[in-house]
This record gives structure tokens, C-alpha cells and sequence, in this order.
């Protein structure tokens, strides 16, 4: 790749993917809806509205590769989640259409099937039960990705994003942990696989508690090296949930107990 | 019922609706973003817009039962389909919950799955594949549809019709045709049925051609009672595709050749 | 066949058999734990409790076919159960085992599932659900059956009752009924079918709202040919169950709601 | 069509196929290894070898369709089996490619799954099990028909027959008989569908007791109107099957008795 | 936990369990039909029979864990089996609903599918095939475990135990075996995570030539550390089964060819 | 083993079969059609046509275990694969019935299924999909196989292998090799388990991007040591190819672009 674009870069993963991609092209764009800084050396800063189609065309002009970090990664209300994962994902799609199709990673997230229990197995024959509006609009988001696979070839890696954080620190992130080595190593697999298709990937590292499988995706040659199980006592020690806590049954934890947003 | 509210009530088979499901309650509100006409004895007739949250409130109040029509319901511009299809739904959903949940027959497509060839047979554990940003609209809806039972217990039948016209009137149809008979029968079942819970229904009458199963919900006792088979010579003296026509192939038919909308 | 037996043939469906099998063979023995009346022309009439395995052995004794309805059929107590269903069962196959294995018609229940919701599709790869000891009694009924088969080769048709009555008279039985005439067709076909291994049968009649499929069992030759289709407007208009009334939503209706007996 | 090929026409079923469908187009050109007899109006009579590669070029030479019924169709020694089945299949793919793909009909046979038992359910995604060296070389047949769609596009029909004769003769029969009507009619949709691709069919009548299902086929738009149904008092009354004859239990039949051939 | 209730305390894996489980619960009661010899500090002995209701309501009073290995463990006579494995589990389960439902480790067995063949995948999906009347108890009591889960909540986890003993000693156990250090470790999840539900274990040790899968309960947080692995050249010294040999085809092993019991 | 049976013994893989399985029998009978240089100690060596039938009846007289690599392992003429893949296959089993049924291992390959993608999860429900004539040969002598162990109980091992080489060369083969050290373990597991059936084995090493599992067959107690993995960077500068190259999509790689023979 010559030029990686990083969108939502200013968020937590978005930083982290800001520190630990530079690596996978010689200049790095990175864009946010909020400031970012000044650009590093070889980074080309762009502050942008994904909500915003001119400057999403803007943006990914010029890219051979995007890591779309970019939107509301929580529950949050349906305008700013509108505006971030329906509006901002369809103009990124249709910019990439206009600008030679560069690979995408998608940042899906598990919480489009967090109304399953812990002990139901889930795979990509599984229906969808989002566990709220955020889960509904990462639906939407991978419905758009596989159809502008199916259209015109577009690939894409819609990655189900367990829980991405510095380390586990509750007992559902013993099953959903993603450690931000093995997103790097996701991403770089994403990109350097000849072809790439429109696979769904579950975005968790390798802890044995773990609900769901990549064996359907075997070759895209990921394989997450790090483990929650490292961190279980400490979890264990600080917060280990009652047997009606939302963390303790369904897939989607809190998100499955939060109130619904009215706005 | 007491009062049954059609939305798309000026659409095609919105006027169907009107015209047929007057027995399902002692008044209909209906309501469309154009204009009706005069109303009927028994009904309330309602200009709004699916887009405005407050207008939709006033829709709902007072309804025990939607037939939800509303919306776009072919490929258009994705501004048409986010107003209609997004906003319009997640209002119409976020009105029921206000409003004592009245049960709600949501008018989805076969289109969320237009991507798949009419040789694969397609049930309710094959991953989406829409065929444009209508079918990926359609594909928000139902998940939804389905977040809000599994969130608050509101009930939907999720309806992924298939042609739903006077007749068939192309090769496809013979395989996809829902009769106007079975349509109002299907109403009919979702809300008679003591409970409904959330389930997907493929619209579609008792084609020999069909390509979809309703086995998996036996339990609503619906039984199409039409098919397509009496149309064939019809259709084959007009219509008959040529073996690369985007109707003899892939599910969606036209759909999947039109072009990406821009706007 | 020579001579069948008639295990339960007091019983509501005990009696119909009674009455209805008699072309099976030129002579039917009949059983019971309470009095049978008079022995009709080519009757055996035999007063026994199945749970004495001495009488079991007499029973069995000379027959070359059994319908074993006998046992308990409905929630009740534990020690009943246990002596009708437990030690009866047991008895009756090792009375068959030692007598030659005669091919048994073995009455099972529906309520080895009764837990799953009317919208889930069952089928023989579902673990079991019972809904009652009654329902754990026929578990145990059925995996008496298949060791029999796999260890000496016993052959019986397991067949999963709905609701074998003279007609449906609730908003259940509209999916679970089965008519006598086809409990009659069915038996002949066990009968008649020249090998018959050990299949699992779901004892309906052909029923537009049966949850279940007997497809898997078409070499039997099998077609119920009654339906509770035409009953529907009388049970509509008798007992059509609200949302929440036990009939509505699980498949084991009323007997999910029933007390657990203490002794 | 302007001229349809049909292989193995002096055949049972080639004899019917001759008969039956000269309106599928103006020339019927029928081939077969023995002599004919006169050609009808309307046909090409070619007395030629499978085997023969140049034969079978010229044979397939101006045809836009094939019914492929030629070679062997029982269990026959191995030298026959390979000159038909396997080389004369190749043979006929090889010249179908030279000479502008017509689409072909591929007689199979459901004796590629021979060995399993008669409960048992048997579909496209069971491997093979076949009941003799007829059956491997029908194994053989289906491969080829594959690869050779999925490498240059051509069209089969793999129809694998049940037993098609003029009326069902024993128990066996009641499950796989195709009555020639409903092979006539099947042979019309594989012609008449615009777009077949490669499927599987299995080749049986309405019977109720067929063990098999093409509800995956169901684009094709063939319903077989005849059934075993009606012959079963026929069939009774001359030749039930005891428990161990080879009729009773697996799905190949006599087959699956038969002495293995050594030349 | 503050007291742990261990039945089956004297048989060989009660033994164990007695020495290795004290961590788990201040006080440990262990009880048995047979003495159980002096209690060590911490624990209640209590000698009673699985059979007696009344003695089985006193155990469970005040537990707030139950490992169950009580009743029979291998194939013996049907009244021995009666009395623990059906009459007993009653009782247990009777008593726990009595006494507030402490969570159930209930020892299950593999012999629920012992008469499937070695190279057959067993999941939870298929139906059992129990080998002796000592797996058709199992089933009982797996049903029963179910009931009581879906009917009042109460929790179990129903482990069909492979092979636990001090090593494996013969062909079939390379594939059975569960270690006793897995054992335990198993016990101690099943009472740690925080909620359980009513899942179903596989117990057996991370044996490569393992048959079964526990992937579809990771959410247990259970990695089984020992291997079969390290005896096979044990094994394979000492006993070696020829390919006719119980041990070697069938999973259920020597217990498929033992007489069936007629007391 | 007394006498183990090497066929193809002058190939790639047989060359190393002929180094490194000395160990599993007293005599190794090694052949080929081409010349083989002179016997080893221990060694018989016999120049054979396996398509000629008394040839190999001698080959196999004598000999109880067969390691069959013998007949075409690429996309080669018409002509050399029917007589080395079809008739000498055919020839093979025959002699091994005439000779006490020797355990066979089936060099079968993954050309079976050349034609699935790479992201398609394929197993042994998945169809064959064959990429060339040398494929559809493998399909047939899997079918063979498959009918002697239904008809006459012969065992052998299906091994469809991946890429046997001393090591990975390109980027297919990181997904799809075996090493030699598996490759001998695999041949020794075959020989070994006392009872073998007739499994289907995928013959590759322990890649972490293998597209297959082996764990239907675990009771093999084959664990592969080798992975590719340890050579991606050798590869990677070597030899990474397009997205549009044929190693990059298919199952079969290169295979599926061959041009198909004429002869």
C-alpha cells in the first residue's frame, strides 16, 4: 500500500491504530470527527464528518487501503449513531467505489448478536439479535459491505470486534478480550492476503473462554496470540459478577441492560 | 383490534390494504407522506411523514395493531430509502414502545437476500446478501425488528415479501409471486394468532417454483392458498428470459443488475 | 401377525384401539390394570399390572406384535409414573426379548419436547426438553427402545403422540392433534412395513399448524389424512388463549404450567 | 431447440425417451451401440459406439441439446461399465465442449447412495455410498458433469433415477419409481429453464413413500404429477418383501445383494 | 459455598472427590450407601441410601453445592440401577427444589451414546444410543436435569464422564480418559462461573484421540490439561485390542458386548 | 504387518515411501511402472502396469497392507489417467479381495474439491467439486473404495492429500502442505488403529492456514507436527502472488486454470 486510511483515529482504538499501523504504508491518513493533533512524520491529519460526503471522497481519494475505525462504538442516540455508522458508512462505501475500490477493514462489533445466551454457539449462520441501536447499526454496516461485494467487488474484512481494550477487566472480557497485538496482526493479515473476498471475522484474541470460532477463515492466516486467561485473577479479584449481573448470561454484557435511548 | 394502523397506505399495496383489511378492526388509520383522499367510513386518514419522529407518535397512539408498508419499497436514491426505510422504521418502533407495543406485520423484502442464485436454497440461517441499498435498508429493519423483541418483548412478524402484484408478470414472479388473497391471509394470521413472538415469514404464495420454505413457522397458520403455476403460459408467451437475463439467475432478479444510485 | 397385544387398553386410547385394531390379527390380547369388561369374540382379555414382571412375561407370551399404550399418559404422580413408565417399560421389553421380539408399537409423547417455544423447529437432532416427569418417563421410554434395538435388534416405532383424540378442542391441539383414524393408519403401517428398525415417529395428523415434519420416516408409508383444520372455527370460537396463557407459546401447553408433584 | 440428441435410445427408457420427446424439437438425432430399426420422420439415426471418440464428436456435432441416457444402466461387468460409463461419458462432455455446449440431461442413478438404509435421509450433502461398479461409475459421471461447470460453464442436469419403468413392480419401487410421464415432463424443464446451471435432481415421482426430497431443485419448476400410490395393492398382493430381503432395508435394493462382478 | 455435598463418597471417583474438593466449601458433607469410615475435620459424614426421599430431603438441607456421583456406575441389575439412578436422582432433585436449588454437578456418562461407532462425530445433536441399561438411566437423568431446569430454574451441569480413573489402561481409554486433576478442575468451574444454566460437558481430558468436543461450552472457562497421550506406549505394550474386539469400534467399548441383565 | 505393499514407488511421494515405512513390515514389495533400480535388503521389486489386471493380482498376492501411490497424481491425458486412476485403481481392489483383504491406504487428493474458495469451509457433506480429469479420477476411486468397504467390509484409508513436498513452495501450499514426517505418521496411524472403516482423512500438516479438519477422524490419533508456517517468510519473498492469480482464490490452485486435456 502507498496510502492507509485510518478513520475514527482519534478514538481508543483509533489512537492505538495510529501508533501501531504506520508500518503497513508510507503515508498514513488519518481522519476524525474531532482534532488529532498534529501529523507525525509521513501522516497526512485530515479532520473530517464521515456524516459528510464530500469530505468522505475527500478523504479516501488518493487510498489504496482503509481501516474504518471511524463512527460511535457505543450505545449512544440514534442521531449521532445515524449520522456515524449509517450515513458515514454508506459515503465511505460510495467514495471507495469512486476511488478504486482500496481494500476496507471494517470495525463490525459482536453487540450485533449480543441477545445470545454465553452457552449458544453463534457462527455466521446465526440470525442477528443486536442488543441496541448500536448493534442495529453494525448490522447495517455489514449488510452494506456485503453488497458492495456482491455489486461491484468491493472487499472488505467485516470484523466483529470482541472487546478491544489495554486488558481484560471484567468477567465477559475473559471471553471477548481482543488484545490490540492481535488487532494489529488482524489488520495486517486483512491487507496482505492476496485475496481477501468479503469474510466476517470474530475480533477476539485467543482465550480459552472465547464463544465464538475462526476456523471459517482460516486463510486469512490470523492467528491472535494473546490470551485473557492471563488476567483472570485479577478479574476474579476485582469483579466477578453475581449470577444476574448482565456480564454473567448474554453475549452482549451491559449493553443488553442499558436503557434505550430516546434521542 | 380496535384501531389498526396502515402505514403506505397510498403505495400499491398500501391500496390493497386499505381496501382489504377493513374487517381486522371497527377503524383503520391509514396513512401515507402523500395524499389519501377522503377518508372511508371507519377510517382516520393521516398525511405524515414516516421521517418525523412527532408525527409518528400522534400515528401510533391510540393503535393496537400496524400493518407497516411504509417507507420505499423499490431502488432508489439513498436519501429516499434513509428517510423511509431507517428513520421512518426506527420511529415507527420507538412510537410502539411508547404506545403499549401493538403488534406489527413490518413489510420486508426478499431483497436481503437478491445476491443468492435461485439454484441455493435460502432459509433463515443463510447470512444476508442484499442487492441494493433498498435490500440493505430492508436489512436494518429487520434487525430492528428483532432487537426491540429481544430488548422489550414488542412482537413483529418480519415479512421478506417476495412480488407482491395483481399477477406474475415475468419468469421470476412464478417463483416469487405473494397474491393479494394470500397477503391479506397473512395479515390475518399475524394478528389473530395468540402470540407471535418475532418471527421471519417469506411472503410468497404457493408457487411450485418457490424457492422458500415457511415450514419454520407452521405455527402462525397461515396457508397460501394461491400460486403462480395458473400465469405460466402467460408469462412464458410475453417473458421469457434469455439464460443471461438478471431474472433467470440470481434471486433478486432486476434488482441485482440496476445500477448504484449516487444520490 | 397371530396374536397382538394391547398394553392400556382401558385407557382413552386404549379403548379406540381396542375397538379399531381388531383386523390386525385373528386374535388381540388386551390389558389393563383395572377391569376390561367381557372379551369380545377373538379377545384375550388379561387384567395385569406392568410393572410385575412375571405377569409382563405371561403377557407377552405367544403375541407376535404389541401396541403398548399402557403406563400413564398424563402428569401424575412420581410413584405412578415410575411403576407404569419406568418398571413397566422395562418389563414389557424384556418379556419381548425372551418371547421372540415381537415388533412394538411404543407410545410416546410430545412432551419430550414440551419446553421448546411453537416457533422453534424440532426435529430428532433437538435435545430433549420434558415438560414433566411424565415427559422424562417417555425420555427414558425411548432410550430404552433404541438400547434394545442396537444391543438384540428389537425393532419399535416411537412414536411421539401429540394429542390422539376424538377431535381438538384448544388452540393447541390445532398443531398437536392426531385423529384415531390416522393413530389406525399409523399402527397398520408399523405393522405392515417389512423392516422397520427403531424409527421416531411424531404422531400427527397432517395438520397445517403441526410443528413437526415426519419426513424423516417416508419409508414407512405413512399419510395422515385427517386434518384439525376444519375444527379451527370451533375451538376459535370456545377457547382462543390470550399471549400469555400456556397453550399459546410453549409446545408442551398446559403441562409447562402444571404443578410438580411432591410424591 | 433445433436438434435434441438423445444417447442409448434403444434402451428401455431410451425407447420411451424417442417416443416421447419428438416435440421438444424439429430433429431428433437418436444414437444407441445397436441397431434402431428405420428412422421416423423427423429423426437422425446414428447406430454408433460412446466409446469411439470421433464417433461421438459427429454424433454431437449440430445439437443444442442431449439426453444422455446411453451406456449402461445395470450392474454389468467392468469392461462394459468402463467403455459406457466412464469413457463414453467423457467422450460425450469432451464433444458437448467442442461443439458449442448444448445443454445435457445426465441420466444418473440412485445408486450412488445404494448402501444407505431406507430411514435414512439421503441429500446433496451425504457422500456417496454406491451399491455396485454401476453406481461408481455414476459417481464417476457426476464428478465429470461437475467439473466440467464449474471449468467452462456447461450446463447438465445430474437427474440421479429412481426406477423408471412403466409402473412400479415391487415394495421398493413404491419409493423410487419415476413414471415416464413425469420423466417425459422433467426432461422438458431442464430444456425449457432459461438458466440451469448444474443441479442434482433426484428422478422420482410424487410417491409418499420416496425417500427423497427436491426441495432444492425447486427453480426448476418440475412437479411430478404420478405416484407409486395407487400400484401399492398391486404390489401387495404379488411380492411383499420379508424383514432380510434386500428390498426391505437399503435403499440400493437388489443391487446391494448382487455378486460382485470379476471381469 | 459453605457446604459442598458429595454423594457417592466411597465409590472410586467419591474417594476423589472427598480428598481433592475440601477447597471448595467450608464444610464438605459426604455421604454414602456404604460406611464411609471416621469424618475428617471439616466434614459431615452421613450414611444414606439415594433411595430413601426423606433421607436425601436431610442431605441437601443446608448445602449450597451438590457434586452428584452417587447411584450405580456401571451396568448391574435393573432394581440396583432403579433405586440409584432413577429413584435416587429424583430424590436428589426433589430435595435441592426443597432447599433453595443449590447448582448440581451431575456425574453423567458417555454410555448415553455408546453404540455409535468410533468414527462417528457425536454432538450434542444426536439422539442417544445408550449401551446398557445403565446409560439408558443416564438419559434419565439427563432429562430430569433439564426438566427441572426449564420448569424452576434449577441448575446443572450434566457431565457425561468419559473414562475417570488414575490412568488409562487400555485402547479405548487413549480416547476417554479424564484425569482426575481434569476432574476436578472441572468441578471447581462448574461452582465458579457465575451463572450456569444446564449445559452438558463432555468429561474427558485433552486426549488427542478424543472423540467428543467441548467447544460448545468455552463460556465455562474449563481447559482440561492432561493427556491420554503420554500412555499409549503403555497401553500399547499391555493390551492392544484386535479390530473384532469391543474396545475397538464401538464408543461405548466393552460395555456394548456385555450381557444384558435379567434381574 | 508381514508384507507391505508400496505401489508408485518411483514417484515423488513413493520415493519417500520407500525410505521411510520400512520400518512398518519385514518386506516391503515395492513397484512401479518404470524401473525402480535394484532391491534394497528387505526389499521385493516388481516392475508392473497396474492397469493390467493378472500384473497386479500378483502384486497383491502375498501382501497384507497396501500404501497405494501408484497411478497419475496430476492433470495428465485422458488416456493415462483412465488406465492408471480408473482401471488400476479398479484392479487394485479386486486383487485385494482375491487376497484376504489387505488394509489400504488411498492416496486420494484435494483436487476433489478444487473448485470451492478458498473462504468456503469444506468438509465431507460438501459435494465433490473436481478441477480437472485428474480430480474426477480421485471421485472415482473414492466411490470405489467407499462400495468395497459397504459390500465386502475391505477398509482403507481415504487420504485426500494437499501438497506432499519436502516443503511449502508457494502461497497455496502454507495452507495446503503435508510433510513427509506426517505423511509417515499418518501411513503408520492407517496401519495401526485396530479397527479402520473407511475413512476420509485430509492429508495436511498442522497449518495454521489449513482450509480443513481432520477432527471427525481424531480416533485415528494422527497429530500432524509439521506446519507450513515456519516457511511463510521464505515464501512471502519468494513467491506471493496477485489477487487474480490462480493460488490466490480456489481450493485447487493452479489446477483450476490448466488448459483441459484433449487426449
Amino acid at each position: 500500500m502507498k496510502r492507509l486510511l485510518i478513520t475514527g483515529a482519534a478514538g481508543g482504538l483509533g489512537r492505538v491504530a495510529r501508533k501501531r499501523l504506520a508500518h503497513l504504508a508510507p503515508t498514513l491518513r488519518i481522519t476524525d470527527i474531532v482534532d488529532l493533533g498534529p501529523a507525525n512524520a509521513n501522516e497526512e491529519v485530515v479532520q473530517a464528518d464521515l456524516a459528510d460526503p464530500k469530505a468522505v471522497m475527500d478523504l479516501v481519494e488518493g487510498c489504496d487501503g482503509i481501516v474504518h475505525l471511524g463512527g460511535i462504538s457505543t450505545e449512544q442516540s440514534f442521531s449521532k449513531i445515524l449520522d456515524g455508522n449509517i450515513i458515514g458508512v454508506r459515503n465511505l462505501y460510495e467514495a471507495a467505489r469512486a476511488h478504486g475500490q482500496p481494500r476496507i477493514f471494517f470495525a463490525g462489533s459482536n453487540h450485533v448478536v449480543g441477545f445470545y445466551r454465553q452457552d449458544e454457539p453463534v457462527d455466521l449462520s446465526s440470525p442477528v439479535r443486536p442488543d441496541g441501536i448500536y448493534g442495529v447499526s453494525k448490522c447495517f454496516g455489514e449488510a452494506l459491505a456485503r453488497f458492495y461485494y456482491e455489486k461491484v467487488g468491493q472487499e472488505s474484512a467485516i470484523v466483529r470486534i470482541g472487546s478491544c481494550f489495554e486488558k481484560p477487566t471484567d468477567y465477559r472480557m475473559l471471553s471477548t478480550w481482543l488484545s490490540y497485538n492481535d488487532f494489529v496482526r488482524l489488520v495486517e493479515r486483512v491487507f496482505d492476503v492476496p485475496w481477501l473476498g468479503c469474510p466476517t471475522v470474530w475480533g477476539v484474541s485467543n482465550n480459552s473462554r472465547a464463544w465464538w470460532s475462526n476456523d471459517a477463515v482460516r486463510y486469512l492466516g490470523w492467528h491472535p496470540k494473546d490470551s485473557a486467561d492471563g488476567y483472570e485473577a485479577e478479574v476474579r479479584a476485582n469483579n466477578w459478577p453475581s449470577a444476574d449481573h448482565p456480564l454473567a448470561r448474554l453475549q452482549g454484557g451491559n449493553n443488553t441492560a442499558d436503557p434505550l435511548s430516546r434521542d
